[in-house]
């Protein structure tokens, strides 16, 4: 696979092309020095490896005063440490003192008490005095960990690798800035796009490798949503399951979204209480009802109606694809329509190296991971000068 | 790709799962040594490198008396060098002296004076005293390489490897017994696998880099095929171009299959002469025909119809998917039906790993290499021992 290695390159955002230096906005230039710059660089690719979900990809590198990388943190997902966290916690396990380093984070440092900690108590607790971010955090709740961590005496910049990061993130961005849950898509399908047969027959056109991870998506998300039709015809149970069916700690909110009635006796009712019937065929409407209920990550699981819905109204912000080594033919394709007439008008997809990357071998299936293809630069924070300066040096 | 890397393994046959050494074939275990066994598994891994078509993939090392490996050749594709003669030019070029070595290639050396001469007298030229090869050739012009040897006083021994040579080429050695040719078939589709928009717009579909990968193929096939419809629908030249439009040296026959009449002003009757109606919609009988005119390596280009005649017919030996990170939701299907109406008799593939890999990126396409799953051991060479020893190992 040295051919696979080598061209399945980058696909999420400019900063991780070789010799395309981070672009720090226009102002600022002289703020930060090749050590710091590198640093960032090293930050966004280890953000990279974190999961996309109801948090951004964050990372974070923490250099000493002659420019050595001595951590590196990033973010594993919702309910996990912060990556400064991250990185200050692998500095303590390791005893490296941190106490007058430079921390770099492609997010302003959090100063809310969530299931975390505030970071920017954090980094005043370690001791570092520098502290460079990208981007800052679009949540109210959160913002002012920039304010907190000067009124102790840090020395606080930003706008380095800002383009980077928000291109990075930007449907993250997009999701949070329409108060709306971040949307994974999911597909199971043949080569030629079937995902079940004439006769209805599905189960399994996958691996049992793409279940499993289909599975452990499950186990971190808010929420999980089929049509109607899905609940009639495969009657899912919807729940997070290991091989052996045991349930995973963490269950999804079980959607129902449509008109037709989810019958008493169905197994997405199960006994928990965690259903609710979205009687709507608007995704939008449907993404409302949910962030309103507290979800903010979402995945689509199907059939087909569904699946066409989210997509042709762009309300999907990563599309997993498991793509099994088989072919029928004919039975039901993945998608029913898009409102798409003419191949100039062809949804364009990007790959997402994030989260494992952009092709994974699950058994004899392949795992795609995709975004959507950047159209316009995204200005989630028209009001906050970092962020104009960050447009600027896209 | 780390992930990509680690678990797009294998795929070509157990030759390549470590751990998992050569079977020599019952009653001749004894004959081959540690080191013979570890340089036919090299041989195996080197035959991977090449292309697939009217020639079996076949690798050759050279090891000397004390199990050092010299050399390893392994053979392009029709027109080129075979492993044995790769190897000993190898030696040659860089003043390796392989008298008195070993040789082990995965196919019986040829003694024809074909295109490249015969290896059976390169081998004895270069001094080589012992060859171990894995399965005979079945061609019949071919056969009486390893007496050609034996009456020059060469040792020769085979079996070795003989299980995992005959299922690295079990289609090639299918499409030579069925006395057809290598049939590679090419789908170039977006992920929801539509070849084009509901408009009919098809172009283009694919990357630049998947074209020249497509035009790259038609350089090195005999012929390729397309239905009378996409003719009257796409009119394509189907001749084999560079990037700049330059015709390639060598260019495949263009045959068109169906019943209707090919337009007398179409393009794809060029000016060359070489281009043949099939007047048949059966693909047998469209491969007795092209097999009788001298095609032995045929890439099936489309469209719908055609693709699903030749897959429902199980005449595809060889399956390359240029898949864009595209989305359409509607128009024509890659594929318009194989006869299967439930998920248990799908059609099953495998990926293909050799010549250059089962993922690779071609600019933002992906491009699958799938052959179809083993399902029961061939017995191409029922009458010869070799062959009988190597089912029994299998």
């Amino acid at each position: 696979m040295t051919a696979a290695t080598q061209s399945l390159g980058a696909g999420a955002g400019t900063a991780l092309h070789p010799g395309h230096p981070l672009q720090p906005a226009d102002g600022v230039v002289t703020a930060f020095s090749a050590g710091e710059t590198r640093a960032m660089e090293a930050a966004l690719q280890a953000a990279l490896r974190g999961p996309r979900g109801a948090n951004p990809l964050v990372g974070a590198v923490v250099v000493d005063p002659e420019g050595n990388h001595l951590i590196t943190g990033f973010h594993r997902g919702a309910g996990t440490a912060h990556a400064e966290a991250d990185a200050i916690a692998q500095a303590a396990a390791a005893g490296v003192d941190l106490s007058g380093c430079t921390m770099l984070v492609t997010l302003e440092p959090c100063n809310h008490l969530g299931r975390t900690g505030p970071c920017a108590q954090a980094i005043i607790a370690a001791g570092i005095t520098d502290v460079v971010y990208a981007v800052d955090d679009p949540h109210d709740p959160a913002a002012g960990g920039a304010a907190t961590l000067r009124a102790a005496g840090v020395r606080v910049r930003s706008g380095l690798g800002a383009a980077e990061s928000l291109d990075l993130n930007r449907q993250w961005f997009e999701a949070v800035t329409a108060k709306r849950p971040f949307v994974t898509l999911h597909i199971a399908q043949t080569l030629d796009s079937r995902i079940a047969a004439q006769d209805g027959t599905s189960q399994w056109i996958s691996s049992p490798e793409s279940l499993a991870d289909n599975h452990a998506i499950r186990g971190r998300i808010d929420a999980i949503l089929v049509g109607t039709q899905t609940v009639l015809v495969d009657n899912p149970r919807l729940t997070a399951r290991d091989p052996q069916g045991t349930p995973a700690p963490n269950q999804p909110v079980r959607a129902v979204m449509g008109l037709r009635d989810v019958p008493g006796g169905a197994a997405v009712r199960g006994t928990d209480g965690r259903v609710t019937h979205l009687r709507t065929r608007d995704p939008h409407e449907a993404l409302s009802l949910l962030y309103a209920s507290g979800t903010r990550h979402l995945m689509v699981e199907g059939g087909s109606r569904i699946l066409s819905a989210f997509l042709a109204a762009g309300l999907v912000d990563e599309l997993i694809v498991y793509l099994a080594p088989t072919l029928l033919g004919s039975g039901t394709p993945a998608l029913d329509g898009l409102g798409i007439t003419t191949l100039a008008d062809a949804q364009q997809w990007e790959w997402d190296e994030s989260d494992g990357g952009a092709v994974r071998r699950l058994g004899r299936d392949l795992r795609l991971h995709l975004r959507p293809q950047r159209t316009v630069a995204l200005d989630p924070q028209p009001s906050r000068a970092t962020a104009e300066q960050a447009q600027e040096g896209h």
